[in-house]
């Protein structure tokens, strides 16, 4: 058991709701914000030093703002940040709260998401869940990471493109946009996993050991744990389909709609994993009772041959005064011929039971 | 099977529905009254000796009145408290059977519910479930333990500050502040689960014994206990987030969201508990079998090398007059060598065929 | 497989729908018809001789009238009292045919509920299911059973008390009690069944024998007949809370929520018990591993320490004429020694393994 | 597999939709044509030489038309009979393709039904499934089967007598009456199986061989075959009951219920026998777990007994020259002695670890 | 594992999202694009070099046109073709990506579907699957496969017959019959697996190999694949079914419905196949314990009649000068005929017991 998936809010419990404290382990060394203003026509792009900074920003009307926060350890930046742009208390609370599950929440006069962003962590072979925030205004959005990632690179360059989609649309394609690199890098992991699996499935075949059965409840364990972290995102991105509050365009929704189609492939994916892991535990009982059933044989074949053989040996051991086979000129031969007869016999009825 | 998760009203069997008994374990000595009378400037806490006190209480008007109930063994204090706030009887009857599950009953002068309160006997390693009834009416609340607890401390000391939300809104804020502090507590019950379903991992991995598997189902039997629990309160706050006779106000919703949230987090944890357990039931029969086949391999290796080598020296060990190996020179080092050359190769074989 | 849980109407086959044939047991030697006339002020019990009877009983205008029937072998007896109430003649084959699933149907003149009430066969140690049903009109009820029973025994004396809220209310509420008090019954049976589980979770750790193997599927059998039963309980009080007849007035619906509680109680109950009875299989397949293990470790332990010394003994009980060591004066001590020093080496391998 | 239940349609593949094949076994002899022209009062029955004759029948207006086609193979009777009748050629290819799953199809001016009747085929145990259409228009029933049968014979009485209910009303209470008839068949089906079942319960407790395990296994794969035919009915008859283009009556939807009742009893005890039958594999494997135990049990009395008294025999047996016991008087009856000792006391301690 | 079925899409993530990229394996050497233009009357088939000749097709006002298109890799073919036709660039984006589930998105001027062609490798006994894309607009339909196929042959020769329905009909109808020649498809598909399941299942009684295990561990992963694309197929033809966008005429719904009849019966089947690849696997073990139980019978019987008697010869082996036995003038037979009655009664013993 991973803590980390189960435990949650516990240095809270007791405090009022709405009370910002970061829970959660502390990713980042410091913390990062990064703005961005931009229209079809111009970007501004710029490093925060302050939070008061953002207000100046606010000096381009008509344009639209991307805040990005990297790192969750200073309360009171994100606190200032959500005080400014008018963020429900309960919000800060969640963004700061790295044990959410991933949720969307209409709050008339923004959307706020949570995602969880999966990496690999490839010494542990771990899935290492950080939580992105997603804060959709009228003309801006704040996003929050626990750490400095690059997940969000490929957003940052097409914004940088002033042909692209993404500067002649509002925040609200900022935002799918930001999601959809969230779903997109979950095929990542599946493919690291589906390779990982097939190996061991290999390795299964060839040579099932007891570290082969550790290592199928491992990634059955990750399975749950990705799949806590997928199947909520689906109603997620439905409910922000059926969102209404305009925040969201309805040329957007159509691109929705491709992250939901994205979302479900995941989910199946899992799935069918989950379905694969669960018959490697078949195949793995199987095949130790197969094992058992090899090693049975030999101690068969090899005991029924023998012991019937040194039990006659036994007889001519004997030390009785009057055994008149043991004078007999050729006992000796014909008692071992005998032996190698009855051992052949056996060699054979075994050779036929397919035992050898 | 512990008999309090599935014993019930048993002593009232045949009963009028609505007669009042208390039903379950006497946990509490004796019962006590706490009352809390409080608006935005003013908090009056009062331990009442007798039930009629509780109208002198009212003699503060448009403030906000909490009585919470310790202990459920005075029938008639509980009688009497009901019919003093016109609560209905099969709501005072459901009060006293501590066998309901969670649920939510909208009576339109009040709202009922009632909620299981989990404590961990750390001895026994079993959780307590206590009962926990909260009336919400238009101006007062109800509560009633079934003993003296700590779980709403933190709210009473949050209820202590003035400049508290709890001070400034209306008791459908308490209402909401006494289910989330029952809802937190359970994440202290999942940690302390997650902990030792952890360590009985590393048990079962470096030494599978009976007892392994003992506590296993003895924890599977707890998430099944803390599922008929947790289930229910699902739908419980989720009819409260639906309620509409203007008992909850809108902005409270927004916080009964939360614990939506919370309680589903809840409820993924323990259905992630579930998946655990029952696949660590796999690896407990894997390892039985693998260490099965680890003693039928010595015993086999032993019985192979050995049972052939026995048969020769038994051969040589006849007593037959005319055995000519027995008179020559180096008969007994060309046998010994021989026996030396058998049993080395077929350990050489077992060592290849990884028997070893 | 107790056929009385799978044949059903088997001897109707063919018939014209609505033909009236009792179909079941004979369960009840002879036909007891009870009538019970009542409002607010009086009571008069009576038993019917001829169930021309009853119409004599409707001479008391607006008063209540329950007239409840046990045993069902009496077609024509069944048909009279349904052609003088207006029963549907499907009705009336229902309430005949004891192979039922409880259900209701809202004939708009009156209510039709089916039910299961369990009793207990304490000898066999199965359950035995006979039907209930009830037939609710404007101001009558008409019950029929299987066969006397006294399950029904404290509604009776609670309609004997004239101060009970029975007598103040019409005759829905005296339908929710003969259905509670059905349900209530379910516990007992339940209650039964939790104990003989924990005794039977005893026996499984203390020496699990194939009887214990035995004993865990029939109560699995025996939650299937309950399940069976009960499942279709709580569509049919979901039924009766939202029915629109105006046979059941508004006050009466709360008392359904409570059944309805109830009923999903005993669901909890028996798929809990469902769980724990799963999982003892479990145990039981475990712990046959656990003793073929401990098994198999006797045998390894003692023929792998005896067979390699057995080995030795029979070299030197060769008889060849040349053997150096047979001819010393120290050969047999040493031998002996030898043989104890590995015997004594491999019994504290084995200890070291745990084996022995 | 029984190719039967997954083969489908194949000779048809690549064929334009409502082109005219019969598809499946050919299972009648000849096409039989039989129609019954009643009223209240009237009833004609005549068997149809060649399809034409079906217009004349129509001369009786006013009356109610039951057309039965025993066998499928003309396909050019079912087609004349479609045109007659107007049915649309979809529904004519689903009367002739015999690997329909139920479904209930309304066309408006028509209602086409597709059942599965169940036939038990007793020397393989086997569940025949034949396909019944019933196609009910405004005044006509058209009834397909694959073969003569005599399920519908019952209903066919009940036609010819003048007082019975199918003979006062409109033929879609024949339709209920043809749908009835072949749901009360299934429970001959069933009553079959549950008989079977419990006989080799009996024999899995008293001599569990690979021959039961077979027959476990023949049995859910029945009930496989079984369900697919029986879920799709329960939709069926639902979608029935709901039906609004007034070819069913509301006096005949109280009918319907009944039906949709039994339904859903067949479901319910296919699902019981599927826990039945699994839960029998539980008990079959570890009834096999536990004769191997008491194999082992056997084994490992017996040698551990006589392994080491071997050893000691071995011992007395070398020819060493000094070997002071083999001089001792008593040397001989002491070891004997010493020998029964070891011997008893070793099985008094298997005794008491209940191994013999 | 088989890759193809869980890698999507790798190749393009960090992509914006209508970035045109064909994703997938590489399947046809070259691009080929066929026209149909019909109505009643003409039928004009053609092949086009380049994709700029499909303007001149629509030349032809008033008659239906389909164009097909086998080999995805020329990028900007279906680009310029998508542009021609106005067609959403995410749609674009889907055709080119083969990873897609099965799904139907309504773009109010085009319906597109997505579906998955299934054919059978049959050296490797794999399931290929290619995907189809058909975009269905006012009076054209386009068509994508991966490959040049000849699944949608039969429906090219109805289309040359100008009495077809597809003829006389829009594009919908042949929509629909494109559709339903690849539902078609899977039955072909479906009778092979249950074939080769039939083949498996005598394997599996006659002489079960770890192969066995493996093959049956084949199919259900085979089944998996298949289910996952078959189930989302459900869905895409119950919503063409209730498409309101009059691109689908009111005719063509009956066909749907056809159409989603098979879909059931494919997912019905493949659900079929689960179970009994799922209870094949119980077979499977049960009969590798009934082995063991074989083999563990030979080696007991064996060892438990010889381990005695070697014993006994043991005893008469021993070296006691004081033996009075080995005096005897009939010890010698007297001891082999003891023997031989203690063998022999064990013999029967072993019999008795059905060992033997």
């Amino acid at each position: 058991m991973k803590p980390r998936t189960f435990r949650r809010k516990q240095s809270k419990v007791g405090l009022a709701p709405g009370t910002l404290v970061h829970v959660g382990e502390k990713k980042a060394e410091k913390v990062v914000i990064r703005a961005w203003i931009y229209n079809s026509e111009k970007l501004i792009e710029k490093e925060l030093k302050t939070v008061e900074e953002c207000q100046v920003l606010k000096d381009h009307p008509g344009m639209n703002l991307w805040i990005n926060v990297d790192g969750l350890d200073q309360v009171e930046v994100i606190e200032k940040l959500g005080s400014y742009f008018g963020i429900h208390p309960l919000t800060l609370e969640d963004v700061l709260n790295t044990g959410q599950r991933p949720k969307m929440e209409d709050y008339d006069s923004y959307i706020y998401t949570v995602l969880k962003m999966m990496l690999l962590d490839e010494i542990k072979e771990e899935i290492i869940i950080d939580q992105v925030s997603i804060i959709l205004g009228p003309n801006y959005i704040l996003s929050f990471q626990e750490r400095e990632g690059d997940v969000f690179d490929p957003v940052r360059e097409r914004l940088k493109n002033p042909a692209s989609r993404l500067r002649k649309n509002g925040v609200d394609l900022l935002a799918y946009s930001l999601i959809d690199a969230v779903v997109d890098n979950y095929f990542l992991i599946l493919e690291h996993f589906g390779e990982e699996i097939e190996n061991l499935e290999e390795k299964l075949i060839m040579n099932p050991v007891p570290e082969t059965m550790r290592m199928i409840q491992k990634y059955k364990r990750e399975m749950i744990v990705l799949r806590r972290s997928v199947w909520p995102l689906r109603e997620l991105v439905n409910s922000l389909q059926r969102v209404e509050s305009g925040l969201i365009k309805e040329a957007t929704q159509i691109y929705l709609r491709d992250v939901y189609d994205h979302t479900i492939q995941v989910i199946d994916s899992i799935e069918a994993f989950r379905d694969i892991l669960s018959s490697m535990v078949d195949v793995y009982l199987s095949s130790l009772s197969n094992r058992m059933n090899d090693i049975m044989k030999v101690l068969t074949v090899i005991a029924t041959i023998f012991i019937p053989l040194t039990f006659i040996a036994g007889v001519y051991g004997m030390n009785f005064k009057y055994m008149p086979e043991l004078e007999w000129r050729w006992g000796y031969p014909v008692v071992v011929i005998g032996m190698a007869i009855i051992g052949i016999s056996m060699f054979l009825y075994f050779k036929k039971r397919r035992w050898v």
